[in-house]
């Protein structure tokens, strides 16, 4: 078995959507955690109860008539590199990555949903947007949870709410996160000053690959931290008010950066430009650097030629496995994936440049 | 008075026309050191003599034909910048760019001879030439040497040869130099290696703009040390034996970088390119380098669009007082000229490039 070309052939076309927003937010998600009730919690249980709780997931939905026609994936049956692919796609986590015995995932065939069997959890749905649509995710998530949960009994108490393998779980079981690009602030050096109290308000911050990821071009991950003693409700606005606060200063930020040094903004810009249409090879840190820029360019209306859609849809291709799964690059080597990645963006910009 | 428009508006012709081993040579020169005899030499001399000195030289070469059509600039009646767009010329010195009373320069229709006169030497010829063209501004300059020498008495000993103020011009007075563009040996960290060796051949090694100049986008000047006890062929064919061997050096390098690092290379030519065609500010120093990278991409065969002519115009265009005379930058802010800079480069790139 490999990865469906559902999959990997399709681009995901939410991606190119129109968004609201999407100048400072590229994409919404949540999830939630869920558990079966009676059974082991995963980072604890013995493979026996991992292969009865997928046993009895898939089972169950099987039964579900919503989940039939999304795509079913045994992790034990893909390689690393479609793994890494799924993980680029961000249908599954870094967790799940990793692989492993009766671990399995469900991928909705618009490509924005998935329901991952037995990471931390025993349940994980999760769903996507472009741009800022938070109250359009947490619809969608609420849907999966309904449908799995008519078929799955979950483990649930009464005082607690969902229990989770993980404390900072408990409760709704809700993770929802915004990713924002924010290079107003990054370049007036106004990040730390606006990022560091977002724990305070029950916020984390991460950088464009999830957890323990580097900041890469600008891009941010704020999620709540804990989901427990709140409503999904008052989660997801608590979230949105200070993503609306954080959007204000980076757009403020920016109109800064206009007054105070539009010559320096529009010389990176149209730097990086040149760079990325005209590169030989570039590794994939740089290439989110300067698309970044790009972003900004386009956003602030230099860059004309280009649009959002180009660039999420960049964003997600210059990844590594990406390079390898639709562009044929050799795996092997960096090099060979360097080349072909600035070959890859140079056709697109180019292409994009001439519409 | 200020310069005359035959040479702020006209484009240095000589640095277009095609000659010998370019992509290695960018200009030959040549100048020799004379003094009026029975006169002090001017470093020491007191500003009376100095006079005396200018008024005799200027009424002798009234007389000369030879002269006659060439440009007479008194430098007390050019301003700082004028002197910096004549150095940036190459038609005056460092030292004459300092100013000062009964300093004069005559300089040839064709922009390619000087006389410089009570530079640190009562009279200083010289003459330029594009490529590796050492006997053909030999020629030149035995010529303007001759005329002068018709009108004006030189100080001569019959055992040292010509006197002059510095002992290391003593003898012939000649200076003979190449410009070298080797960007082969630098990329492959091999120009110490290559150049430290030069002194014991009675050579120097000097930047772009000549003594005491940083190197500069990989340009470096060579030229003899001293001009006693050797003869002006000798001088030149000693100089021309080194430059030969470094060509080579510098051909196998470039060869050598095809074979092992040919990505490499192609990504440092195109990525100058890209910058260069889209950077909306640049300072000299960055340009400089850039266009290094931009001739070694004409000179492999991968930039076919331009030619060594349009990057000898430019090298010469983008430095300040250039942008100041011929392109109307505000000559206030170097953010200015920056700007001026960027936008002549992006201009002239894509007007070659899309003849």
């Amino acid at each position: 078995m490999t990865i469906p070309a559902g999959i990997v052939a399709k681009e995901p076309e939410w991606l190119f959507e129109p968004a609201p927003c999407s100048n400072v937010v590229t994409t919404s998600r949540a999830r939630f955690a869920r558990n079966v009730d009676g059974q082991q919690f995963a980072p604890h249980a013995p493979p026996s109860v991992l292969e009865e709780v997928h046993d009895e997931i898939l089972e169950a939905l099987g039964r579900n008539k919503f989940v039939r026609p999304f795509f079913l994936l045994e992790l034990t049956e893909v390689t690393a590199s479609e793994r890494a692919f799924l993980k680029e796609r961000r249908l599954i986590s870094k967790e799940m990555e990793r692989g492993g015995a009766s671990r399995a995932v469900y991928v909705a065939p618009e490509l924005k949903s998935s329901i991952l069997i037995n990471e931390e959890d025993h349940l994980r749905f999760q769903c996507l947007e472009n741009g800022l649509q938070l109250p359009q995710v947490m619809a969608a998530l609420e849907q999966l949870d309904d449908e799995v949960g008519e078929v799955v009994p979950y483990a649930y108490h009464d005082r607690y709410g969902y229990l989770t393998a993980c404390p900072t779980n408990l409760g709704t079981g809700l993770r929802a996160s915004v990713m924002m690009h924010l290079p107003g602030l990054s370049i007036r050096n106004e990040i730390q000053s606006n990022l560091q109290p977002l724990p305070q308000h029950g916020l984390t911050v991460r950088g464009f690959h999830g957890e323990n990821s580097e900041n890469s071009g600008d891009y941010f991950q704020i999620s709540n931290e804990v989901s427990l003693g709140k409503s999904k409700e008052q989660i997801v606005e608590e979230l949105a008010e200070i993503v609306t606060l954080l959007m204000e200063k980076e757009l403020e930020a920016r109109s800064l950066l206009h007054r105070e040094s539009r010559l320096g903004i529009q010389d990176a810009i149209w730097r990086a430009y040149g760079i990325l249409t005209h590169a030989r090879r570039i590794d994939t840190n740089e290439a989110m650097r300067l698309l970044s820029r790009l972003r900004l360019g386009i956003d602030e209306g230099y860059v004309k030629e280009l649009s959002h859609e180009t660039l999420n849809l960049l964003a997600m291709e210059v990844q590594p496995a990406h390079l390898v799964f639709r562009h044929g690059a050799d795996a092997e080597t960096s090099e060979n994936r360097d080349q072909a990645r600035a070959e890859l963006i140079r056709q697109r910009l180019l292409e994009a440049g001439t519409k």
